[in-house]
Protein backbone atom coordinates (compact mmCIF):
# COMPACT_ATOMS: atom_id res chain seq x y z
CA UNK A 1 0.00 0.00 0.00
CA UNK A 2 1.20 3.38 -0.81
CA UNK A 3 0.78 4.83 2.37
CA UNK A 4 2.66 2.00 4.17
CA UNK A 5 6.35 2.76 2.26
CA UNK A 6 7.76 4.98 4.31
CA UNK A 7 7.51 2.82 7.16
CA UNK A 8 7.96 0.13 5.66
CA UNK A 9 11.17 1.15 4.18
CA UNK A 10 12.10 1.69 7.92
CA UNK A 11 11.52 -1.06 9.09
CA UNK A 12 12.98 -3.21 6.55
CA UNK A 13 16.64 -0.93 7.40
CA UNK A 14 15.91 -1.90 10.63
CA UNK A 15 15.31 -5.75 9.96
CA UNK A 16 18.49 -5.27 7.78
CA UNK A 17 20.95 -4.08 10.36
CA UNK A 18 19.99 -6.57 12.99
CA UNK A 19 20.37 -9.70 10.16
CA UNK A 20 23.49 -7.99 9.31
CA UNK A 21 24.67 -8.74 13.12
CA UNK A 22 23.29 -12.08 13.35
CA UNK A 23 25.42 -12.67 9.61
CA UNK A 24 28.47 -11.42 11.14
CA UNK A 25 27.99 -13.82 14.13
CA UNK A 26 27.51 -17.07 12.19
CA UNK A 27 30.35 -16.54 9.87
CA UNK A 28 32.94 -15.86 13.08
CA UNK A 29 31.44 -19.15 14.25
CA UNK A 30 31.36 -20.78 10.75
CA UNK A 31 27.97 -22.25 11.18
CA UNK A 32 25.91 -22.47 7.94
CA UNK A 33 22.53 -20.44 8.23
CA UNK A 34 19.60 -21.54 5.37
CA UNK A 35 16.51 -19.73 5.49
CA UNK A 36 13.76 -22.48 4.03
CA UNK A 37 10.75 -20.48 2.55
CA UNK A 38 7.66 -22.10 0.92
CA UNK A 39 3.76 -22.03 0.72
CA UNK A 40 2.20 -23.86 3.47
CA UNK A 41 2.25 -27.77 2.74
CA UNK A 42 5.29 -28.03 0.52
CA UNK A 43 7.27 -29.85 2.72
CA UNK A 44 9.78 -28.20 4.74
CA UNK A 45 9.08 -29.63 7.68
CA UNK A 46 9.26 -32.98 5.89
CA UNK A 47 12.82 -32.16 4.37
CA UNK A 48 14.25 -31.22 7.60
CA UNK A 49 12.96 -34.73 8.69
CA UNK A 50 14.55 -35.99 6.72
CA UNK A 51 17.92 -34.43 6.76
CA UNK A 52 17.32 -34.82 10.80
CA UNK A 53 17.41 -38.62 10.47
CA UNK A 54 19.64 -38.69 7.95
CA UNK A 55 22.50 -36.53 8.33
CA UNK A 56 21.95 -36.14 12.97
CA UNK A 57 24.96 -38.36 13.81
CA UNK A 58 27.09 -36.10 11.29
CA UNK A 59 25.77 -32.77 11.61
CA UNK A 60 25.24 -30.75 14.07
CA UNK A 61 22.19 -28.95 13.42
CA UNK A 62 19.66 -25.98 15.54
CA UNK A 63 16.58 -25.10 13.85
CA UNK A 64 14.15 -22.63 14.44
CA UNK A 65 10.67 -23.28 13.42
CA UNK A 66 8.72 -20.50 12.49
CA UNK A 67 4.53 -20.37 12.61
CA UNK A 68 1.96 -18.24 12.50
CA UNK A 69 0.06 -20.59 15.19
CA UNK A 70 1.15 -23.71 16.96
CA UNK A 71 4.21 -25.26 17.69
CA UNK A 72 3.60 -28.39 15.42
CA UNK A 73 6.58 -27.64 13.27
CA UNK A 74 8.93 -27.64 15.90
CA UNK A 75 7.40 -31.23 17.92
CA UNK A 76 7.49 -32.76 14.44
CA UNK A 77 11.57 -31.42 14.61
CA UNK A 78 12.38 -32.47 17.82
CA UNK A 79 10.50 -36.34 17.61
CA UNK A 80 12.33 -36.42 14.24
CA UNK A 81 15.84 -36.24 16.83
CA UNK A 82 16.32 -32.47 16.89
CA UNK A 83 18.47 -31.85 19.80
CA UNK A 84 18.21 -28.10 19.03
CA UNK A 85 15.24 -27.24 17.84
CA UNK A 86 13.30 -23.61 18.78
CA UNK A 87 9.96 -22.48 18.19
CA UNK A 88 8.62 -18.92 16.84
CA UNK A 89 5.33 -18.35 17.05
CA UNK A 90 4.32 -14.67 15.18
CA UNK A 91 0.93 -14.78 16.23
CA UNK A 92 -0.29 -13.68 12.94
CA UNK A 93 2.83 -11.71 11.17
CA UNK A 94 3.19 -13.78 7.83
CA UNK A 95 6.80 -14.06 8.08
CA UNK A 96 9.87 -14.65 10.43
CA UNK A 97 12.50 -11.19 10.70
CA UNK A 98 15.79 -10.55 12.01
CA UNK A 99 14.84 -9.20 15.88
CA UNK A 100 12.35 -12.65 16.27
CA UNK A 101 15.74 -14.60 15.46
CA UNK A 102 17.56 -12.71 17.28
CA UNK A 103 16.17 -13.44 20.69
CA UNK A 104 16.43 -16.34 20.29
CA UNK A 105 20.12 -16.86 19.02
CA UNK A 106 20.71 -14.70 22.04
CA UNK A 107 19.33 -17.51 24.68
CA UNK A 108 21.55 -20.42 22.46
CA UNK A 109 24.53 -22.20 22.73
CA UNK A 110 26.14 -22.56 19.91
CA UNK A 111 29.48 -24.17 20.14
CA UNK A 112 29.77 -26.84 17.71
CA UNK A 113 26.52 -26.23 15.20
CA UNK A 114 27.50 -26.83 12.10
CA UNK A 115 24.38 -25.36 10.53
CA UNK A 116 20.84 -23.41 11.34
CA UNK A 117 18.15 -24.04 9.65
CA UNK A 118 15.30 -21.62 10.07
CA UNK A 119 11.65 -22.58 8.67
CA UNK A 120 9.83 -19.53 7.78
CA UNK A 121 6.24 -18.95 7.95
CA UNK A 122 4.56 -20.62 5.14
CA UNK A 123 3.91 -18.21 2.50
CA UNK A 124 5.19 -17.62 -0.36
CA UNK A 125 5.46 -13.61 -0.54
CA UNK A 126 6.44 -11.96 2.51
CA UNK A 127 8.89 -13.70 3.74
CA UNK A 128 10.86 -12.81 0.45
CA UNK A 129 11.30 -9.01 1.89
CA UNK A 130 13.00 -10.11 5.52
CA UNK A 131 16.27 -10.92 5.27
CA UNK A 132 17.38 -13.08 8.49
CA UNK A 133 21.11 -12.91 8.53
CA UNK A 134 20.97 -16.21 6.60
CA UNK A 135 23.87 -17.34 4.01
CA UNK A 136 20.77 -18.60 1.52
CA UNK A 137 17.42 -18.97 1.20
CA UNK A 138 16.17 -22.33 -0.35
CA UNK A 139 12.42 -22.04 -1.57
CA UNK A 140 10.46 -25.21 -1.99
CA UNK A 141 7.38 -25.89 -3.68
CA UNK A 142 5.59 -29.24 -4.24
CA UNK A 143 4.04 -30.55 -7.30
CA UNK A 144 0.69 -30.29 -6.40
CA UNK A 145 1.29 -26.48 -6.39
CA UNK A 146 1.01 -25.80 -10.43
CA UNK A 147 4.48 -24.83 -12.63
CA UNK A 148 3.80 -21.24 -13.10
CA UNK A 149 4.36 -20.57 -8.95
CA UNK A 150 8.24 -19.19 -10.39
CA UNK A 151 6.29 -16.49 -12.60
CA UNK A 152 3.69 -15.49 -9.79
CA UNK A 153 5.86 -15.33 -7.20
CA UNK A 154 9.65 -13.90 -8.33
CA UNK A 155 10.53 -12.03 -5.34
CA UNK A 156 11.43 -15.39 -3.73
CA UNK A 157 13.04 -16.81 -6.74
CA UNK A 158 15.06 -14.75 -7.55
CA UNK A 159 16.47 -13.82 -3.36
CA UNK A 160 16.72 -17.34 -3.56
CA UNK A 161 20.28 -19.44 -4.11
CA UNK A 162 18.30 -23.03 -3.90
CA UNK A 163 15.11 -24.09 -5.62
CA UNK A 164 13.85 -27.85 -3.97
CA UNK A 165 11.14 -28.97 -6.11
CA UNK A 166 9.33 -31.72 -3.51
CA UNK A 167 6.11 -34.67 -4.26
CA UNK A 168 8.19 -35.74 -7.15
CA UNK A 169 5.99 -39.27 -6.49
CA UNK A 170 3.28 -37.42 -7.47
CA UNK A 171 4.21 -36.09 -10.69
CA UNK A 172 1.55 -37.24 -13.57
CA UNK A 173 -1.27 -36.98 -11.16
CA UNK A 174 -1.88 -33.24 -12.19
CA UNK A 175 -0.67 -30.81 -15.07
CA UNK A 176 2.18 -30.16 -13.44
CA UNK A 177 5.39 -30.63 -15.67
CA UNK A 178 9.13 -30.78 -14.07
CA UNK A 179 10.57 -29.02 -17.65
CA UNK A 180 8.06 -26.09 -16.99
CA UNK A 181 8.84 -25.35 -13.79
CA UNK A 182 12.57 -25.68 -14.17
CA UNK A 183 12.61 -23.17 -16.90
CA UNK A 184 10.09 -20.86 -15.52
CA UNK A 185 12.66 -20.61 -12.90
CA UNK A 186 15.32 -20.26 -14.52
CA UNK A 187 13.25 -17.01 -15.93
CA UNK A 188 13.69 -15.16 -12.76
CA UNK A 189 16.92 -16.86 -11.48
CA UNK A 190 19.50 -18.45 -13.85
CA UNK A 191 21.78 -18.54 -10.99
CA UNK A 192 19.04 -21.87 -8.38
CA UNK A 193 20.64 -24.41 -7.58
CA UNK A 194 17.72 -27.08 -8.21
CA UNK A 195 17.06 -30.28 -6.31
CA UNK A 196 13.99 -32.77 -7.44
CA UNK A 197 13.13 -35.02 -4.10
CA UNK A 198 10.23 -36.49 -2.69
CA UNK A 199 10.30 -35.94 0.93
CA UNK A 200 8.42 -39.17 1.12
CA UNK A 201 9.62 -42.19 -0.62
CA UNK A 202 13.42 -40.31 -0.27
CA UNK A 203 14.16 -39.99 -3.93
CA UNK A 204 16.26 -37.61 -4.78
CA UNK A 205 17.54 -36.68 -1.58
CA UNK A 206 21.10 -38.19 -1.46
CA UNK A 207 21.96 -35.51 -3.88
CA UNK A 208 20.52 -32.58 -1.07
CA UNK A 209 22.77 -34.34 1.76
CA UNK A 210 25.90 -34.19 -0.16
CA UNK A 211 25.10 -30.74 -0.80
CA UNK A 212 24.50 -29.81 2.22
CA UNK A 213 27.55 -31.68 3.41
CA UNK A 214 29.63 -29.82 1.25
CA UNK A 215 28.10 -26.43 2.05
CA UNK A 216 28.87 -26.67 5.88
CA UNK A 217 32.72 -28.03 4.71
CA UNK A 218 33.18 -24.77 2.50
CA UNK A 219 32.23 -22.45 5.11
CA UNK A 220 34.28 -24.36 7.42
CA UNK A 221 37.11 -23.43 4.73
CA UNK A 222 37.37 -27.18 4.29
CA UNK A 223 38.08 -28.36 0.55
CA UNK A 224 34.90 -30.39 -0.12
CA UNK A 225 35.60 -33.86 -1.34
CA UNK A 226 32.41 -33.52 -3.72
CA UNK A 227 33.42 -30.81 -5.46
CA UNK B 1 5.43 -5.97 14.27
CA UNK B 2 5.04 -3.74 17.10
CA UNK B 3 6.27 -0.38 15.52
CA UNK B 4 3.57 -1.25 12.84
CA UNK B 5 1.00 -1.57 14.58
CA UNK B 6 -0.72 2.28 14.76
CA UNK B 7 -0.20 2.50 10.86
CA UNK B 8 -1.79 -0.79 9.84
CA UNK B 9 -4.82 -0.16 12.16
CA UNK B 10 -5.09 3.28 9.99
CA UNK B 11 -4.47 1.16 7.23
CA UNK B 12 -7.24 -1.24 7.91
CA UNK B 13 -9.80 1.40 9.06
CA UNK B 14 -9.31 3.03 5.74
CA UNK B 15 -9.72 -0.43 4.20
CA UNK B 16 -12.88 -1.03 6.11
CA UNK B 17 -14.64 2.13 5.05
CA UNK B 18 -14.21 1.48 1.00
CA UNK B 19 -15.42 -2.61 2.26
CA UNK B 20 -18.79 -1.16 3.43
CA UNK B 21 -19.48 0.95 0.14
CA UNK B 22 -18.92 -1.90 -2.04
CA UNK B 23 -20.78 -4.03 0.40
CA UNK B 24 -23.70 -1.14 0.13
CA UNK B 25 -23.24 -1.09 -3.45
CA UNK B 26 -23.41 -5.58 -4.00
CA UNK B 27 -26.47 -5.39 -1.49
CA UNK B 28 -28.38 -2.88 -3.41
CA UNK B 29 -27.90 -4.72 -6.77
CA UNK B 30 -28.70 -7.77 -5.27
CA UNK B 31 -24.95 -9.61 -6.38
CA UNK B 32 -23.40 -11.86 -4.31
CA UNK B 33 -19.47 -11.44 -3.68
CA UNK B 34 -17.55 -14.44 -2.55
CA UNK B 35 -13.70 -14.18 -1.81
CA UNK B 36 -12.11 -16.89 -2.23
CA UNK B 37 -8.64 -17.43 0.01
CA UNK B 38 -5.82 -19.92 0.10
CA UNK B 39 -2.25 -20.64 -0.40
CA UNK B 40 -0.64 -20.77 -3.89
CA UNK B 41 -1.62 -23.75 -6.14
CA UNK B 42 -4.73 -24.98 -3.92
CA UNK B 43 -7.47 -25.01 -6.62
CA UNK B 44 -8.91 -21.47 -6.57
CA UNK B 45 -8.70 -21.22 -10.08
CA UNK B 46 -9.64 -24.60 -11.20
CA UNK B 47 -12.71 -23.76 -8.78
CA UNK B 48 -13.47 -20.70 -10.91
CA UNK B 49 -12.99 -22.78 -14.35
CA UNK B 50 -15.49 -25.56 -13.90
CA UNK B 51 -18.01 -22.87 -12.01
CA UNK B 52 -17.52 -21.25 -15.10
CA UNK B 53 -17.81 -23.80 -17.67
CA UNK B 54 -20.70 -25.36 -15.54
CA UNK B 55 -23.04 -22.51 -14.57
CA UNK B 56 -21.37 -20.04 -17.23
CA UNK B 57 -25.29 -20.21 -18.80
CA UNK B 58 -27.03 -20.21 -15.89
CA UNK B 59 -25.80 -17.33 -13.64
CA UNK B 60 -24.02 -14.14 -14.92
CA UNK B 61 -20.33 -14.04 -13.46
CA UNK B 62 -17.73 -11.30 -12.69
CA UNK B 63 -14.54 -12.56 -11.66
CA UNK B 64 -11.71 -10.21 -10.20
CA UNK B 65 -8.35 -12.48 -10.22
CA UNK B 66 -5.43 -11.02 -7.80
CA UNK B 67 -1.72 -11.97 -8.10
CA UNK B 68 1.48 -10.72 -7.12
CA UNK B 69 2.37 -10.97 -10.58
CA UNK B 70 1.38 -12.24 -13.66
CA UNK B 71 -1.97 -12.04 -15.32
CA UNK B 72 -2.32 -16.02 -15.63
CA UNK B 73 -5.11 -16.55 -14.02
CA UNK B 74 -7.67 -13.59 -15.37
CA UNK B 75 -6.47 -15.72 -19.04
CA UNK B 76 -6.95 -19.14 -17.85
CA UNK B 77 -10.51 -17.87 -16.36
CA UNK B 78 -11.46 -15.82 -19.53
CA UNK B 79 -9.93 -18.90 -21.45
CA UNK B 80 -12.85 -20.87 -19.40
CA UNK B 81 -15.92 -19.03 -20.93
CA UNK B 82 -15.22 -16.07 -18.26
CA UNK B 83 -16.87 -13.09 -20.04
CA UNK B 84 -16.09 -10.10 -17.30
CA UNK B 85 -12.59 -11.12 -16.15
CA UNK B 86 -10.34 -8.75 -14.33
CA UNK B 87 -6.69 -9.08 -13.56
CA UNK B 88 -5.43 -7.22 -10.25
CA UNK B 89 -1.46 -7.17 -10.38
CA UNK B 90 -0.50 -6.25 -6.44
CA UNK B 91 3.47 -5.97 -7.69
CA UNK B 92 4.56 -7.12 -4.40
CA UNK B 93 1.33 -6.29 -2.13
CA UNK B 94 0.69 -10.04 -0.31
CA UNK B 95 -3.23 -9.87 -0.54
CA UNK B 96 -5.77 -7.20 -2.33
CA UNK B 97 -7.18 -4.36 -0.63
CA UNK B 98 -10.83 -2.97 -1.19
CA UNK B 99 -9.03 -0.06 -2.98
CA UNK B 100 -7.55 -2.18 -5.34
CA UNK B 101 -11.26 -3.98 -5.73
CA UNK B 102 -13.13 -0.78 -5.92
CA UNK B 103 -11.15 0.88 -8.41
CA UNK B 104 -11.84 -2.30 -10.61
CA UNK B 105 -15.82 -2.39 -9.93
CA UNK B 106 -15.80 1.35 -10.83
CA UNK B 107 -14.91 0.80 -14.38
CA UNK B 108 -17.14 -2.21 -14.87
CA UNK B 109 -21.03 -2.27 -15.59
CA UNK B 110 -22.74 -4.43 -13.52
CA UNK B 111 -26.25 -4.70 -14.93
CA UNK B 112 -27.70 -8.31 -14.51
CA UNK B 113 -24.53 -9.71 -12.52
CA UNK B 114 -24.98 -12.34 -10.22
CA UNK B 115 -22.05 -13.29 -8.35
CA UNK B 116 -18.44 -11.28 -7.94
CA UNK B 117 -16.17 -13.48 -7.39
CA UNK B 118 -12.58 -12.35 -6.10
CA UNK B 119 -9.63 -14.69 -6.38
CA UNK B 120 -7.40 -13.20 -3.92
CA UNK B 121 -3.57 -13.34 -3.73
CA UNK B 122 -2.26 -17.15 -2.95
CA UNK B 123 -1.27 -16.20 0.78
CA UNK B 124 -2.97 -18.15 4.05
CA UNK B 125 -1.89 -15.30 6.38
CA UNK B 126 -2.47 -11.46 5.13
CA UNK B 127 -5.69 -11.84 3.13
CA UNK B 128 -7.50 -12.53 6.54
CA UNK B 129 -7.14 -9.08 7.60
CA UNK B 130 -8.48 -7.19 4.62
CA UNK B 131 -12.25 -7.32 4.16
CA UNK B 132 -13.09 -6.56 0.12
CA UNK B 133 -17.24 -6.21 1.06
CA UNK B 134 -17.58 -9.85 0.04
CA UNK B 135 -20.60 -11.85 2.03
CA UNK B 136 -18.64 -14.55 2.63
CA UNK B 137 -14.75 -15.83 2.38
CA UNK B 138 -14.50 -19.24 0.77
CA UNK B 139 -11.23 -20.46 1.89
CA UNK B 140 -9.96 -23.38 -0.40
CA UNK B 141 -7.00 -26.05 1.03
CA UNK B 142 -5.40 -29.23 -0.85
CA UNK B 143 -5.24 -32.35 0.51
CA UNK B 144 -1.49 -32.09 -0.43
CA UNK B 145 -1.09 -29.55 1.94
CA UNK B 146 -0.97 -31.24 5.05
CA UNK B 147 -4.54 -31.50 7.62
CA UNK B 148 -3.08 -29.15 10.34
CA UNK B 149 -3.52 -26.16 8.04
CA UNK B 150 -6.46 -25.02 10.35
CA UNK B 151 -4.63 -24.87 13.70
CA UNK B 152 -1.32 -23.16 11.73
CA UNK B 153 -3.78 -20.47 9.95
CA UNK B 154 -6.54 -20.05 12.15
CA UNK B 155 -7.42 -16.24 11.33
CA UNK B 156 -8.05 -17.39 7.78
CA UNK B 157 -10.29 -20.12 9.08
CA UNK B 158 -12.09 -18.24 12.02
CA UNK B 159 -12.84 -15.49 8.85
CA UNK B 160 -14.13 -17.73 6.26
CA UNK B 161 -17.72 -18.89 6.21
CA UNK B 162 -17.16 -21.91 3.51
CA UNK B 163 -14.18 -24.17 3.86
CA UNK B 164 -13.70 -26.06 0.33
CA UNK B 165 -11.20 -29.37 0.51
CA UNK B 166 -9.77 -29.98 -2.84
CA UNK B 167 -7.84 -32.71 -4.47
CA UNK B 168 -9.71 -35.52 -2.71
CA UNK B 169 -8.44 -37.36 -5.87
CA UNK B 170 -5.33 -37.40 -4.24
CA UNK B 171 -6.36 -38.61 -0.95
CA UNK B 172 -4.63 -41.84 0.33
CA UNK B 173 -1.12 -40.58 -1.43
CA UNK B 174 0.11 -38.34 1.70
CA UNK B 175 -0.90 -38.74 5.42
CA UNK B 176 -4.08 -36.11 5.01
CA UNK B 177 -6.97 -37.72 6.96
CA UNK B 178 -9.95 -36.00 5.68
CA UNK B 179 -12.09 -36.62 9.37
CA UNK B 180 -8.78 -34.67 10.88
CA UNK B 181 -8.73 -31.73 8.66
CA UNK B 182 -12.84 -31.14 9.49
CA UNK B 183 -11.86 -31.68 12.92
CA UNK B 184 -9.43 -29.18 13.09
CA UNK B 185 -11.16 -26.98 10.80
CA UNK B 186 -14.46 -27.37 13.57
CA UNK B 187 -11.81 -26.45 16.35
CA UNK B 188 -11.65 -23.22 15.27
CA UNK B 189 -14.74 -21.97 13.25
CA UNK B 190 -18.16 -24.57 14.01
CA UNK B 191 -20.00 -22.73 11.23
CA UNK B 192 -17.86 -23.55 8.19
CA UNK B 193 -20.15 -25.07 5.09
CA UNK B 194 -17.74 -27.56 3.87
CA UNK B 195 -17.09 -29.35 0.54
CA UNK B 196 -15.06 -32.48 -0.43
CA UNK B 197 -13.83 -31.66 -4.26
CA UNK B 198 -11.84 -32.35 -7.16
CA UNK B 199 -11.54 -30.03 -9.57
CA UNK B 200 -9.54 -32.09 -12.05
CA UNK B 201 -12.30 -35.32 -11.69
CA UNK B 202 -15.23 -33.33 -10.91
CA UNK B 203 -15.73 -35.26 -7.95
CA UNK B 204 -18.12 -33.22 -5.20
CA UNK B 205 -18.78 -30.24 -6.97
CA UNK B 206 -22.07 -31.00 -7.73
CA UNK B 207 -23.16 -29.90 -4.16
CA UNK B 208 -20.71 -26.47 -4.77
CA UNK B 209 -22.67 -25.58 -7.91
CA UNK B 210 -26.38 -26.21 -5.72
CA UNK B 211 -25.33 -24.57 -3.03
CA UNK B 212 -23.78 -21.72 -5.13
CA UNK B 213 -27.64 -20.96 -6.85
CA UNK B 214 -28.98 -21.26 -3.72
CA UNK B 215 -26.91 -18.60 -2.40
CA UNK B 216 -27.94 -16.02 -5.28
CA UNK B 217 -31.42 -17.16 -5.24
CA UNK B 218 -31.45 -16.42 -1.24
CA UNK B 219 -29.45 -12.73 -1.64
CA UNK B 220 -32.29 -11.87 -4.65
CA UNK B 221 -34.51 -12.81 -1.89
CA UNK B 222 -35.84 -15.62 -3.53
CA UNK B 223 -36.42 -18.84 -1.57
CA UNK B 224 -34.15 -21.27 -3.48
CA UNK B 225 -35.08 -24.94 -4.48
CA UNK B 226 -32.62 -26.56 -2.67
CA UNK B 227 -33.11 -25.29 0.86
Amino acid sequence: MEENVPIEKKVLSENDKLAAAIREMLAERKILALNLVSSPGSGKTSLLERTLKTLGDRLNMVLIAGDVQTENDAQRLMRAGGRMVRPIVTGGACHLDAKMVTRVLDDLDLTGTDVLFIENVGNLVCPSSYDLGEDMKVVLISTTEGDDKPLKYPAMFRRSSVFVINKIDLLGQSDFELAQVKENARQINGNLTTFEVSCRTGEGLQAWYQWLEDQVALKKGIRPTGL
